[in-house]
């Protein structure tokens, strides 16, 4: 159990919400996202807050408990079990206690159960399974080590930013780098909309035609391609 | 084929949807639950019924015809093929004929398609897979047999509870026991919601701190862990 | 680069959504369907249209851009990468020069990210992942050549039929059979359902105790069945 | 903990292991099969003895532990954990224990470790995993009570047979209905081997002619069959 | 079921199998592979033949039986069922017929059996699945038709290379371009091993320094790297 | 690139092959194991090294041929794609360069090809997949960066252990302590198996009739079991 854990400046935590995983993956410079595998339950829901990390053994939610207490206003509790782990580690009660606590959401490569509760309650959650099956309190992990979710590495006070398309990790010491890069990287999309929205295409405005033409790429009309037999 | 199978006393299946598939399992001492792998195809839906089981082949609903004859109002209709099998075993037609004589919801461990349609009938599933793909109807299987669905004995007559979470079994001759449980589980758990909106945590509520004592677990600040090395 | 393809007669290609990727399957004999595996990341939304094939290198959208240009109005953008790729290959930007082309929807068995963007601009999606894990634009791949998707070979100018039971491929030259076949399901699929919803039942309709008997199948109550042993 | 269990003829389940998994499982009438997912970590061995049943929590061996009392010379012990489980539940150690009392082997759906010096003790082990991460000893559980393997039932005292194929179960009570139609089903396939070694083909042996032609079955030279378009 | 099918030249057949399946996958340019999913029951075999097509229903096997009357001396029998299905759809008898025919090899996305005495017998396999559970014979299927193998169109006639790493499949009309690649790929990879055996490495004859330089590519010793934080 | 690491001290690294990575994984207190997903090639081989890790791109293995250079005797390389990768990124040419500077193993998540000559050559291999799947250079990557290879982190210089029951890491720091812990390990076990083999279990000598009884298991004959019902 590490207490007293540092986190990053709450006005960078609290911007990145707004720019979701995945534009703040990029602007990582494509890494920091936690995989295909870790869903949300809900839809429409963006949050960014400080990672309280969890290790604990399949099936057993002792060291959630023991880290709700470590947790406060604007944090994200990320769950790790050691091994695959379709059980149900919280609910509904687990829910109301860090919601009361200020926690933005739950982070988990095991699972959860009382779905239909939690989105009720508005309490986010980001899960590899749904699972009623019940967890144990039985066997001692870790609360603020750091953690492996989904291949990324989670230090405690990093950040979650979770959106629909899942949970990218931002290390405590490049938030501010990752909330500027996120901004002009969001700038640029835009102005590109505005001319994607007026029927430009990317092949123009990225000028990729070079690029195919540099490895090799022809343009056949399909008449003359079946003609040549493939 | 077996007929005239004998179901649980019906105000206790019918009582038992209200505490939903979590909460049974956890009053039967965490047994009955099929397993994350068999979701709804619906949110905020939650059932409980008698099991009509079935046995089928591959791809093959020669069976589930067979086994609408023997449902009544208040079934839930259990389809389990021999090996993973994502094909459309029934779709809205079949669902007409099931919704027609009361049967409440159908869960299986193969597929369903037409699920557009099933939601707007308002029929509840449960499914290991969507697909469109067709069954046949060629090969003999069995109705009201014991069959295994995600690792859990379903027997004919054992009740279904089934919600957002998944699905629940409870063998008949255990039907009583599991609502009592369930109903004490749910005051308990009432009372301890009230406690944790009030801000307490199951830390104290639940006496966790003397378990992570016991198990050996200490309490480092983050400074002095990180100077200490790993 | 394949380029000027042929399309199927547009009036079919267009009625064909109306009947949906089950039904359609049905009618080519059982054909065509792409899998359980590659879902909306909406509901209610059935399209059809003129395939746009694109064969990718896992995590590389190079040829997506490229493909874009190819499409037009009416068309559906089929990306298949060599192996199993959860990326996010395609976006809000890219989906917004679709969107502007009259593209209907984009089917991969590779991935999507911003899936919340997507489905407020009402572009559809059929897709073996979600995931916000960027794709790069280094590799040659191919537009408008044979892909198989989920199983499923598609050529460019087959009509994809998709709706929320996934993705069924027509081949273009039998566009005009898939029609007539699939109108002619219909119509005894409605026929039918007056039936089952007046209280008939499958068993009856299509005859089925002749094949129950031919294949031995006999009827025994529980009571007898179980005094029988197993 | 069930204790004095009941066990077949021990005439009848050394004499299966000679027939094989395949074999035992089309004798019961294609049932008892365990799965393709449970693989042995030899080559030729083939085994049959009675099952000691486990149910254990995922990753705690405290229950094979206690099976091992248990157990007597001809039996095998089954392990089935919670959930699907890649832990190292034995090794070794544990299964000098198991060899020195005369069991023939070790089933499971969890996992083993020490392939290597299992394999160099002669010791038989069909599993789901091979994996280090080692098992504690913190979580009751159960020995011989019914558990489900791969989808099948299994009793204590029911039959194992196992070899390059995989597990089959044999209900303790069809112990001997089994033995005969092995050796029935064996005699013939003898007779069809000699049959097949002097090139005749199963198409004529069995009769599939007719079955071919009753399905609609027609044969169409490629060269015809190119002509006619698909 | 088409019949006469079309081979490709016979000592262009058979000297493909001493490249391999990765040689002659890359010799086409890096297509034909069909996938890690298939692999060998045998250790350190390789094979070459022309393909049998064989398009089944998931566990039935009744057009394996029909394919046999059209295999021939220096074919490879390739079965794919519809969906993903652990049987064992062939073993011991059916693979006695194969090989006194001369069947050189049996390759499927579905299941075998006997694989002890498959290996025993010298009958190659590749196979996605080891499972003892049984097939039926209810269901027509197609004989050379075109099938998808792991992602990969196989055409009757095409040509299946085979060996531990898994199975590439060369279309018929490329087999003379096929071999001629192959043999000047083997030829530079033999020519390049005697350099690599004398210490040289890739870096320099293949030229990548300048790869990576162009990628932007630097290098840090770890001291300055560590300093420089991440 | 980072170059010039600094690995553990050589008797130490090579002293860890000797117990495996199963005793080495619980010597550091039952963490390190890379999980039940990468397997050897090979049977009955161990070995122990230093590790040079790679992060590279999905099927492209243009940073494995900088990281060849970058190693040197003693070694394994560790190759980890930034999503799951069955593709053939190293074969029979690379592994001989690897092999010439007396690298002792390669390890990944990814893939390899060639596998039939990678045992010949009896260069050890760990691998996710086989597959002859071919990678191309053409995406930037890192060498000797952390990496995370089945949820561990890999440091470059951290331990690689590995054997039959695949692959453990030890952190650089702790080497000299995972070496101490497993020499007592190997010790107690020693004396554990020769009680063992003189017919001892581990009930007795671990004690756990206590932590039976301190978890409430009874013991019930069977026949009293099942007079009770369930």
């Amino acid at each position: 159990m590490v207490t007293d854990i540092v986190r990053a400046d709450r006005e960078i935590v609290d911007a990145l919400a707004a720019f979701g995983s995945a534009t703040v993956h990029e602007a990582l410079g494509r890494i920091g996202y936690a995989g295909a595998g870790i869903r949300p339950i809900q839809h429409d829901v963006a949050i960014s807050g400080s990672a309280i990390t969890v290790q604990v053994a399949p099936g057993d939610n002792l060291m959630v408990h023991a880290a709700i207490e470590q947790s406060q206003e604007g944090d994200v509790i990320v769950v790790v079990p050691t091994t695959d782990s379709p059980f149900g580690f919280i609910g509904e009660l687990m829910a109301t206690q860090m919601q009361v606590r200020g926690v933005r959401g739950y982070v988990t490569s095991g699972g959860v159960r009382d779905t239909a509760e939690l989105r009720r309650m508005g309490f986010a959650v980001w899960t590899a399974h749904v699972a009623a099956q019940g967890a144990v309190k039985d066997t001692a992990g870790s609360v603020n080590v750091p953690v492996v979710l989904g291949g990324v590495i989670v230090n405690p006070g990093d950040i979650v930013v979770a959106d629909d398309d899942g949970v990218t990790i931002v290390p405590r010491a490049r938030a501010a780098e990752a909330l500027a890069a996120s901004q002009s990287r969001a700038q640029r999309e835009a102005r590109n909309r505005a001319r994607y929205e007026a029927g430009e295409i990317s092949m123009d405005i990225n000028q990729l035609r070079g690029v195919l033409d540099d490895l090799g790429v022809v343009y056949v009309p399909q008449e003359e391609y079946e003609r040549g037999g493939r």
